[in-house]
Formats: structure tokens, sequence, C-alpha cells
């Protein structure tokens, strides 16, 4: 009976993995093929082709990329490799999205400055600004204490809840970053016809945010339904002829199991949960958030 | 041992209430600064003065009401009220915002078409009338299956997670939208000195735009911690003398612990589900997305 459900769910992952893929693609497409045909394509010479890379990069990196990184945890294909490599091909998607990103803005500031526009004025810049800054604290934070092996269970345990909520919030805030940024740069730089006549770019670049947030909102979901979580270490081990550390492991199946129990019972629960899962069906009994 | 930690945990979870009172209370108090210290004020003359409740009524209805409603069932004071009750205000006040909405957006297309100013043609308007065709679905179906006593348990259970996915959603889009609609605001209406320059009205409504995404973020997280879940209704019964109806009862419980067992599980895992809520502490153990 577990078979074909879950035969048709993995068939369900696929299909919205693809459509997330395809929109985050399409939007990476479509932000070159503004610069490209509407604009003034891209080089590095502090004018409007330098400005450009910011719109690119910042799509590629804190929306496509980041988005990725987020649901990296649930390619059922990679639940077979140690979660060890997960987190370090986690961890690295988001630092290429962030050095996209850094230089997404250094294009803005040289651009903002070589032609003496103020920076750091709208809400764009000051939300995209706080975005990127709890981005690069959530990046060092996951790294010092989810990565590097000091941090003690009880530690990870506290902040893993955090750690996931943060990062779908900042991916959320960025999407209405990216929104606004579009809504800008519409209005400044649509002159005759004006972005309110409605001129073939004013149209492909409200689809691009339209599939900006089609790409969060299927992203968000993958995320956010427990039955697609990657398999408790114990239950891959039963599959794994060779044995492999179990490195963080307890505190994985705390976390997801009772992320707010009491600190003391980090070990019943666990207990309890793998009992539970093996009990019921693995899936739908564990929370992201 | 159970005692202080709940404790804690309600002080906690009242820091929190309290906190996204106050953003969307001041949210709503800045944009009426905004539209009476700044602005033309209000009224309703198919000039600029009616535009202002386009702000005005969104941030009232579509981000305050909104937020209020998508917690409500997490206050605890409410957890010895019926079921039944609470999803009567839940509803309501979704009802409330979405009143408020359509006026705020007649508001807008009257003064567009007093001023010949066209219509739909900005990002902010494509995401926005998505959000609303959206909203008015997901109070359409809510009330069809979650308040009608129709739907079978089976159907509610299938759609719970959906709704509740659907509603953080909009509600963050929603969001999104109020962002780029204070981006196109302040650049069209700020003038001598432009935006860029930095005045009194930009910096007021920034931090307006700052407190919306504070206030969106403390509802997500409330909204998303599993154990600031209304108790099943088995639990509640024991602290209530008289016994009321249980309608939902089964659904409720059912879609919390496992929204994606197989059908046929359902009584079995509700059962299930209980005695794990009366072994371990009622708090961690159910998920909302």
């Amino acid at each position: 009976a577990h078979g074909p459900r879950n035969m048709v769910d993995y068939g369900r992952f696929l299909a919205l993995l693809a459509s997330a893929l395809l929109a985050g693609f399409v939007s990476v497409v479509l932000s070159l093929v503004w610069v490209f045909h509407y604009r003034e394509g891209l080089s590095w010479d502090g004018g409007a082709a330098e400005f450009n890379w910011h719109p690119v990069l910042a799509i590629t990196g804190f929306v496509f990329i980041q988005g990725i990184a987020i649901i990296v945890y649930r390619l059922p294909w990679t639940w077979k490799c140690s979660k060890l490599l997960m987190k370090f091909i986690h961890a690295g998607l988001n630092t290429i999205a962030m050095i996209l990103v850094i230089v997404s803005m250094v294009a803005v500031f040289e651009y903002h400055n070589a032609k003496n526009i103020p920076n750091m004025y709208s809400l764009h810049s000051w939300i995209g600004l706080a975005a990127v800054i709890f981005y690069s604290l959530q990046l060092f934070l996951g790294f010092a204490v989810f990565l590097l092996p000091f941090a003690p269970v009880y530690l990870r345990a506290v902040l893993m809840p955090i750690h996931v909520y943060s990062g779908l919030t900042i991916f959320a805030t960025v999407i209405a970053t990216a929104l606004m940024g579009i809504t800008e740069k519409l209005i400044f730089s649509l002159r005759n016809p004006a972005y309110s006549a409605s001129p073939p770019e004013a149209t492909l670049v409200n689809c691009l945010g339209l599939l900006l947030v089609v790409f969060g909102s299927l992203i968000l979901w993958m995320a956010s339904r427990p039955h697609w979580k990657r398999p408790l270490e114990e239950h891959t081990k039963v599959l794994r002829p060779i044995g492999e550390t179990h490195e963080g492991t307890e505190v994985e199946s705390t976390m997801t199991n009772s992320s707010n129990a009491d600190k003391s019972d980090l070990r019943i629960n666990t207990e309890a949960a793998r009992k539970q899962n093996l009990k019921f069906d693995e899936a739908g009994q564990r929370s992201t958030m």
C-alpha cells in the first residue's frame, strides 16, 4: 500500500521541482533578455551596462541559487549521500549566492557614484541591505553551528527551527526586494513610452516579476512539506550496506521531531520519535517549521 | 517541570504578540500620518485624497487585519472557546479585510479614471490583483470546506495544509505588494525634493515599509511554531466541565498530526497522535506547515 503512494508522491515532487527549476531558469533568461534586448547589455564601465549586472546577478544568485540551496536536502536521490556532504552543498550554494549578491551591490554603488545618484535612499535599498546583512549572519551562524563539529547537540537543536525560519523569511524578503527593484527600474528607465503606457519591455519585466513570485511559492511549498524531508539517518542506514559517520544524527532527529521540548527530554523524544516513525509511515510525522 | 516552561513559553508568546500588535498598529498610524501630514488627507472626490484611501485601507485590512486573522487560533485565552466560534472569528476578520481591500481598490480605479491614468499596468497592480483573487478564492473555499458542516473529514484533511500554506503565502505576497506600492507612490509623488534626496516623507514611509516586513515576520513566526498551536479538542475537553460539540475534532487532530498519511490511516494516526500527546509534552509535536 505504501509503494504506490510514495511513487505518486515522488512524481509530484519531481513535477514541482521541474516547475521550480523552469520558473527559476526562465527568470534568469528573462533578466538577460531585459538587459541585452531592451537595455544597454552588460559591462563594467561605471555606466548603465554596469548597473545591469545588478538585476541579473541578484536574480541569479539571491533568488535562483538561494532557492535551490533551500531545497537541496529534499532531493530524494541525495538521501544516500552523507548529511555532511549535503551540508557542504547547502553552504556552498549559499556562499556562491552571497558572492553574486555582493558583486551585484558593488555594480549599483559604482554606477550611482559615477552618475552622482545618491545611494541607499529607497525602500528597495533599505530592505535589500537588511536582507543581505541577515543573509550573511545566517551563513556565518549556519557554518559555525551546523557545519563545524564544535556546537553541542543542545545548541543545534535550539537553533535549527530559527535557522529554517530565518532562511525562508530572508528568501521571501529577497523576492519582495526584487519586485521593488523591478518597479523602481521600470519607472526610472521607461520614458516615451512610459511604464504606464505598457510598452513590451514593461510587459516582459512584469512577467519576470510574476515568475519570481511563482518560483518563490514553489520553493516555499517544497521546503515546508514535512513528508518531503530527508529521512533520519537511522532510516537511511538500513538502506546502506556500508556504515557511514553519523555526525549530527542525534540532533537532526531531535530538532525535526520536537524542536521545543525540554532540553532534558531530547534523547527520550528522539527514541520515541524513532518508534513512531517505524510504526506509522515515515512521511508526514516531522515538521520543518 | 512542565509548568514553568509553559509559563516562560506563554510569556514569550505574549511578548511576540505585543510586538506584532505594536508593529501593525504603528504601521496603520504611519499610513495615516503619511496621508494627512504629507499628502492630501482622505476624502472620496476622485482626486488624490480619494487615492489615499488605497494605502490606508490596504495596510489596515490586507496587512494588519489579515495578520491578526492568521494568528487568532494561537491566542491561548481562546482555547476554552469552541473551535466553531474561533472559525467564525477567523472567517469574519478575513471578510472584513476583504471588504476593506475592495474599497481600497475602488479608490484607485476611480482616481485613475478621473485623472486618465491607465489601470493595471504596473507589477504592483498585477501581483496585487492576483493576491486579491487568490484571497477571495481562499475565503470562499475556507468557508465552504471548513466552516460549513458539509465537507467530509477526508476532504478537510487533504485541504488543510493547502489552506495554511496558501494563507501564509498570500499574506507574504500582500506585504511584498505593499512594498511595491510604497515604492511607486514615493517615486511618483515626491518632486522637489525627489525621493532620491531623502526628504522626511521618504524616510517616514521607508520606515513604514520596514515595519510591514517586521509585522509580517512576527506573524509568520507565531503562525509556524507547532507548540503554539491550539490544542486538540480532546485535551481542551478535560478542562471543560460542560461538554461541547466536537464538530471537526477528528479532522483537526488528523490533519495536524499526519496531513499526508494514507486516508485509510486517518483514525489510527489520530489515536496514536493522542497517545503521543499525552506521553510527551503537548507542545512541539504538531506541525502547521
